[in-house]
């Protein structure tokens, strides 16, 4: 399957440098990108690593180059126009009919409303409320009095607990689990006994949340994210936390029950978070931070424990320097001694010397 | 939907103080409850956080207290009663009514007991024996052999590979996966070939495990879980462990292969324990912690690599004091150095000072 | 149910020594074997293991010892050999019939090859095509387009995203999600906006990937995982990522987006890897590593900023002396006093001294 630059110029409503009935085959990144397919620019100093390690035939770039020798299409918008040429040339893509599927068990206590897709072998129970154009693929599992807003899509093998509320664009990933049971036992008696697990999960409005992600219902009330957070793959969120609006929480996070955060807080990868501490607006948490106490509004934080993000370089730098501190303190005391024995030396009495 | 402090008070077996006809409309924990809303209060010290940040109409508690300015309602357990009133307010809770679905796949070499229920889309293969009273969710899927005992709950989605043994009212969450092969390979040929995956998985009785956690089979034995041992979501057991009772895993633990555990140990979250290592019963691991040796009975450990958790406290707080350190050897390397002039100038001959 | 050892024998090819007619009633390794069961001996030191804490019956071994007192077996292969006698006392084991099951949903617009197994409720969308003898257990969703090759073999619960491509002989485990959104967003407005998602996964051939784990999808074009890399539970690997071939990532490791790695690289339970990060050829990755930087083909890496292994340990081996350096400090300010007041008494005018 191929086609001319000039047909995908019309395509993007882009202009041509170069041979406009050169011909295309297909779209990929520089790395990828081999002789008859186009590619895209959206760095200006990309220019070289083009030039000298793609084979690409085409670039869709925002503008002219002399350092470009390859034919190529000017666009407004770089990556709004790649998007159009790489469906272009994408023979399948997912697409879901709307309705219900003829294998879903849909109970008859449910209200899916009819411009939504409910996928095949998907469970939706009672008192479920779906809203419109929602779409929820194969094999998701809504239990019992689950609200689901509208423009909402859920991927195969989502678990929703009873009660939890999905506000409207979410977004949620393949087998991620709202509402499970939080980690939470009286173990006064040699035995763990679980606490009460009453409560449930609400996420706001434009939520995304990742592949494999679990979500803790709270015990007696509502394990709450805020509106435009989004939460990556395996992140694990505990019973009864409120994350706040915008937040971006990065892969293999853990955040332990009744953690509070404000906005544009970002966690990146791995961090764990203590339960019942707090994280202020704006503050970031870097890779694989353990945080153990609340966190300032803005603060940067790193290490195990977490301290502020300088004070923690500075420590790993000191640490870096400690065998060279070993070798000056064996020296001083070296000197020390030397010292020591010139001053028993002085302080002999000149009789002595004499004698 | 609302009832009175009276109605409620019958409920729970309580005696109301303040209005008895005061209506309410929801319950809710402090930090969520509003106007017309019943909270709870666990402990004394939390009623100035209750008189001055929440706004709830009425309070359960376990006994008077003058500085409560709203009505009430007194209980023998505040927990108990909190949970009956919090499952009054709530309209939809997943109920499973017994008996198979239609819709799952159940073979007729399966022995599934009549009191049992089997949820929609769940498939049941040969030889698989489901005890008295177990609730198995929609889309489970349950291989060849495994044996179920009574009054188990398995959620949505959980995969158990062929011939797992699951003990009486263990609890299974969402999406966990047990028996999944082992990560042993044999390198020698420069390719990595799979090692036996002939053993299984065995919880014993009053074992939960968390949304998905995945706990691998034995390569020719079995992988155990001892009873009451309890483990939190996206834990990661590797195969041939031997966990002991009443152990508290939780979130994002990860246990290499063949290692083992007393009982009552209490894993942190995010903590990795390295193969073939044995914990002591009642030992502590602290979030983070990254165990490489044996962990003696009773130990608290912390830190990567883990030691004893005041060594590793002493380290963090000698880290923290590496700036200072570096000060006091700079200023000592001065001090130094003037005794060294003040030395050389002493052993200078008197004859050259007089010249 | 029991055999004898002259009968085990005969199913794996070996020489009984001992008694033949002893009676064996199951098969299990040295820590679990007991009376009448079989067990294994595939190192020589575990000789004294054996005789001191095992009960087990007989033993299979590949060469003769006089320090064996009890029955067995010598043969070629004892993994082989021992394989097939745990194989003959397993009453049952997961077996997939060719064809597909009556409940499985499958396009019109699918290509299954008739050698190919789908399992129950599985659903195959249009444009898959399916390799010989692949088997496809159940509840697996397998979205438009996707291409999975020969001898595959998918277990319960896997979602694979519209285009995921899969090699011959490879094995996905239950409730890997390959293919989801990668976790890329345009913030400049003060929203988070997602990044296109037009890319896809492609796993060479004879790759495993572990129950859990997650691999995230390319911008525009392709995370690629390498031929024979082996994959353990539970791992992130991020968008636009290139792992090389055999690899092996052990459990809960976390890959950010566009990382590469070369051939023969090992990752060691829950590291961490920055993104846009190259990890040569044959480097390895300690346990709990984060790493922030490239690194060189062959080094061991360790700690969190991660360091060569030589390093991190001399880091390690520092810190845990750092007790000691302070109280040398501290020794030494002591002895310069000493010196300074030894010094100011010498230089004090000696007429004072006569007053």
């Amino acid at each position: 399957m191929g086609t001319t630059l000039a047909q995908l110029a019309e395509l993007v409503d882009g202009t041509v440098f170069g041979d406009p009935d050169q011909v295309i085959t297909g779209a990929n990144i520089i790395r990828d990108a081999v002789a008859g397919e186009i590619t895209l620019m959206d760095k200006p100093d990309q220019v070289q690593l083009l030039m000298e390690n793609c084979t690409a035939s085409a670039v869709l770039v925002s503008q002219a180059s002399d350092k470009l020798t390859i034919d190529g299409i000017i666009v407004a918008n770089v990556h709004e126009a790649f998007g159009k040429v790489v469906r272009f040339f994408q023979p399948w893509e997912q697409k879901q009919n709307t309705g219900i599927h003829r294998s879903a068990i849909v109970s008859l206590a449910a209200v899916v409303d009819p411009t939504a897709t409910i996928g095949a072998g998907t469970v939706i129970s009672d008192g479920v409320v779906i809203g419109k154009n929602t779409v929820v693929h194969s094999g998701v599992h809504i239990q019992a009095g689950c609200q689901i807003g509208e423009n909402v899509t859920i991927f195969p093998g989502v678990v929703l607990y009873d009660r939890t509320e999905v506000g409207d664009r979410c977004i949620i990933h393949a087998s991620a689990v709202l509402g499970a049971y939080g980690f939470g036992y009286d173990s006064s008696t040699g035995k763990h006994i679980l606490s009460a697990q009453l409560g449930n999960v609400v996420l706001e409005a434009d939520v995304e949340v990742g592949a494999g992600t679990t979500i803790d219902r709270g015990t007696y009330g509502t394990t709450l994210i805020g509106e435009g957070t989004k939460i990556d793959n395996m992140v694990m969120i505990g019973h009864n936390c409120r994350l706040g609006k915008h937040n971006l929480i990065c892969s293999q996070v853990g955040i332990a029950g009744s953690v509070s955060t404000g906005d544009y807080v970002v966690m990146a990868g791995q961090v764990g978070v203590r339960d019942h501490v707090h994280i202020g607006t704006g503050a970031a948490l870097g890779a694989k931070a353990g945080v153990g106490t609340d966190i300032p509004e803005g603060q940067q934080s790193l290490g195990i424990p977490a301290g502020p993000i300088k004070e923690i370089m500075a420590e790993h730098m000191a640490i870096k320097r400690l065998p060279d501190m070993r070798k000056t303190i064996k020296s001083l005391a070296k000197r020390i001694e030397q010292l020591e024995k010139e001053a028993e030396a002085a302080s002999t009495p000149v009789i002595r010397k004499a004698s």
